[in-house]
């Protein structure tokens, strides 16, 4: 039988989240963490909301994770997040020892990647996973942000 | 007559929050967020009582601050931090568009200077403030841990 916790299953509820934000007029990112297939942490962007620029969605479920798991390393995990993680988040999770990250949509401009972020050298990562759709979602949001 | 408010009298008192960090066996860091010579925020490392990697002084400051302004950019605003900041740390600085950053102690390791962390090009940065005093407690801190 073919495992049914593929990145893709994953990235799709990350999806959801990020729907969410949008839908509470925030840029629309949502996150989840993954442990043995097991969601334990969910969140959406929410900097207008909390006016708090900390409150990205990465941020969120890296706490409740922590909180979840009764310690603040988050070896085993995965973190499924839309939007390619900027250096706050990216420096978080690299205190946070995550084993592996999944991210949709690169961030050319403020991403990790090109700031030049280290990560913890456990961690590895992946990218693109629905890209297209997370990318769509942010396209939309803006476009009606310009109206 | 002379200016009381200088970077050492602000300074100080982030030294007092990294105190009681020290005190509550965390880290000994300490952050404080200023604006027109008024503290409006204040916070001390708390990773380990809150079981979170990202509950650093700074990010707590940041956080308080917002929070008291009503608003989430920092612009005006003076961050004094005992210890130099961390990816993730400047990274939400980068966000806050924070005016200045002053800071005690460099971390030659994990510091956002050494880490090439980007900063808003707003935001002025001073080192060196009292870093003895801010480098001291630490070494305090971790000759302790050894015992």
């Amino acid at each position: 039988m073919e495992n049914p916790f593929t990145d893709e299953y994953f990235m799709k509820k990350a999806l959801q989240e990020a729907e969410m934000a949008f839908e509470k007029d925030e840029i629309p990112v949502g996150a989840l963490i993954v442990i043995d297939n097991k969601v334990i942490a969910r969140g959406h962007n929410l900097t207008e909301m909390l006016n708090d620029v900390t409150a990205h969605a990465e941020m969120q479920a890296i706490t409740a994770a922590a909180n979840f798991l009764g310690g603040k390393y988050l070896t085993g995990c995965t973190l499924y997040v839309t939007l390619e993680p900027c250096q706050m988040c990216a420096g978080a999770l690299y205190w946070s020892q995550i084993s592996k990250i999944v991210f949709g949509a690169s961030d050319e401009h403020r991403g990790f990647e090109k700031m030049g972020t280290q990560l913890h050298p456990k961690t590895t990562v992946v990218r693109g996973v629905l890209a297209n759709e997370a990318s769509d979602l942010m396209k939309r949001f803006f476009a009606r942000k310009r109206k």
